[in-house]
């Protein structure tokens, strides 16, 4: 069986740098970039996309409200129309330096705040459909399994993949325990790499009630900006491999 | 003879309008459209790159330092490989809503400071010149007869539109009037547009100091955001027209 | 009887405008000023508090959320910890001017999507109140009756003034009929100033069910960006003048 | 004898970190506080003035131009009025939080690009004099000796310090090698401490060429975000105290 590996990249600003970038895209197979609006300028986009183009990893646009002082990590009650418009103005920017690195952009992924919010936001999950079905209806679109955001993809007749998170606890209804919660996030590697085989092979997660729920993840979500990031990436990559696995983007 | 007209354009920002857009797209025949930079915000970018198709107008980028507090009007001494990166992100952004309209960007205008920078400045000329040509070798490159900009875009085998400009004043040397000085800019709609008419039939131009010195413009410039801008475009339009003239943009 | 007149001025950013900041301070007592998050620069601050200062019209600061992009009218869910932060920030920004032109700020009010969202959003109300407490105990707050905002001031001790809208539409209940409903925003000047007369010195406006419904408002809204504005500020300032009421500042 | 340490700091921005601002306020004995022009947001200007004014440092405002995509560092050609306008916002606004950390903003020292062509730049050196003195004429203004900011502060009567750098090399006229030579920094935390010692107790550095040349600085700044910082300025420190020198903070 396979799976995709996907991991937040580019999300540096001017002077400020965060993550591995070039330590990751050895790890993973999908780069979902930042855009500009929550992090990332266009030297980071420049430099990012060449260098995954250069490691075979497949380029998605990891698009936000525009937020930089916020990370793009709080809601935005922004109109429909304009959060399209905003979608569409960094899907071309990202795209842009896609192309020149030799390859294009493949998906869309949305960050942070506006991820969360399109999981239950019927009116903005249809606007970042509208906006990626407008600039381009091959792309895939990356999110949570049960979101609007996805059912309104689906409905528009694009590619949608479901994600799951490798260091995220579930809850017996199969969603993500709330990041409020103390125990919301995984720390140990070995667990979290091992987390991801049961998913990948199983088709199951165990939560936090103990019971296994199911997930079937297209792709497996690692982050990038917290502490032994790196080491966690890659053990979960050698498990899976280990595991008989196949790490490769979507399609 | 023909000749092209072009105009500033979708320069306002959020809530703020400058110029009236709609109106100039009946007259002129390129639109210079922000890209968000120095202007232009992503719903902006949307409804002028939907009104120029639908008008039949061509778009080009209206690139720029990133200084939305200065207008772009302020030199920016950033470094060349990170102003390179800054105008291929305006040029995918704004490719984007051009294709959506059903068209794409057919060539590049700098705006302000980073207009006049590139006359002289070799470094920037290069840089600017580098990203056009690194995102679509076949974008047209408008900007001022004599300017390092032009002269780098044509050793990159770009192709160059000389532009004269309908409402300045030019010196016997065929360079423009500082706007430095008092009678930099004309406002008499007539006269703007009689010597439109000479330029482009002629291929001269009364120069402040009396005589005629020689301009060979494939476009011509009005401006968008000054008093009676509408009227005196409609003027420079009609006088041309009337004098056997084809308005059409540049190829 | 007396009542304050107040205005949202100093609107614009960089090259845009937006209302016409010197008709009006000839016009009202208090001026709402802009900070920088949702419009203003700092040339504009300086600007606009010098000419306050030279009117007598007294400086108020008008904070917002950080959204030049959305002009202060898109709710964002921002921490109240850092909402503080943002608040004092501008608070400081502004009164430096406002000494520098011989006078401080006196008085806060809350902008657009910020001041609807802490009629209720107990956390945020909060967050602003200890903003201003924080920098200065002794500004006034202004703001609607019943809300959030205004109860969490007069517990923390500030001193809080209760404005009306010159030009909303009120329900039977004295609250304002929701910008959504078609007849949120009188625009007869007439009528306007009439009803400003009628809520200052008989303590009521007429809903729009037809019956009166009591406000008692130490300060009149009127609104600056509007078409007529400048000339519906007059009318309401020369009626309750001739009704035999003195417009003052609040103290 | 005495002298000033002093160290840029809250130079993050949102999510992005720089520096140890902790540790560096248990070692200097002044504060370059970004005022959020070119780094630091509201609320790391509460953080850092909080704790500088709990560990008793020194609060100045390290001013510049805005510009926080290229962090200050790159010269912009502001009308003079227009920058004295930014400087008073920054003052204010840091002035806000030193105020309610319980101190205030005691100078001013500019920063990157603004540094270096205030050294030469007569127009801007006296709009940020301008600024300054508007603002409160009671601050000191921290700069290089020789310099148009120091000769103009000087002139408007402000009380200026003259400061040397810790870590960079001097040419033979006491002037700072530039950046773009290979040996303007230096990196041995040994040799920097010497200097500094040298600097303050005999009035002389050491330069490239090999003669001491004359040195009298009231302050000398360490740098806190290059590697090793914390350990180089703690060296500094120890130095100073063990030959006898007070490190405090001017007046």
């Amino acid at each position: 069986s396979t799976v995709d590996l996907n991991c937040d990249l580019g999300e540096g600003f001017g002077i400020w740098t965060l993550g591995d970038d070039d330590a990751l895209l050895d790890v993973v197979t999908s780069a979902n970039i930042a855009c500009g609006f929550h992090a990332g300028d266009p030297s980071i986009l420049r430099k990012v996309t060449d260098r995954a183009v250069a490691a075979g990893v497949v380029i998605g646009a990891q698009v936000s409200y525009r937020d930089l002082a916020g990370f793009g990590r709080r809601f935005i009650d922004v109109e429909p129309a304009a959060l399209a418009d905003d979608i569409v103005y960094q899907l071309g920017a990202l795209d842009g330096f896609a192309r020149i690195a030799g390859d294009r952009v493949r998906y869309v992924k949305p960050h942070g705040a506006l991820y969360n919010a399109i999981v239950t936001h019927t009116e903005q999950a249809a606007a970042v459909v509208a906006a990626v079905r407008d600039y381009d209806p091959t792309l895939a679109v990356l999110g949570l399994p049960g979101s609007q955001w996805l059912a309104h993809a689906e409905a528009a007749g694009l590619s949608t993949v479901h994600e799951a998170f490798a260091d995220r606890a579930y809850t017996a209804r199969g969603t993500l325990v709330s990041r409020r919660e103390a125990n919301a996030v995984l720390h140990d590697a070995s667990e979290i790499a091992d987390r991801c085989v049961r998913m990948v092979r199983d088709g199951v997660v165990r939560a936090t009630t103990g019971e296994d729920v199911e997930v079937r993840p297209h792709s497996l979500c690692v982050h990038g900006d917290t502490p032994g990031a790196v080491a966690i990436a890659r053990l979960v990559r050698d498990r899976l491999t280990a595991a008989g696995i196949t790490l490769e983007a979507f399609r």
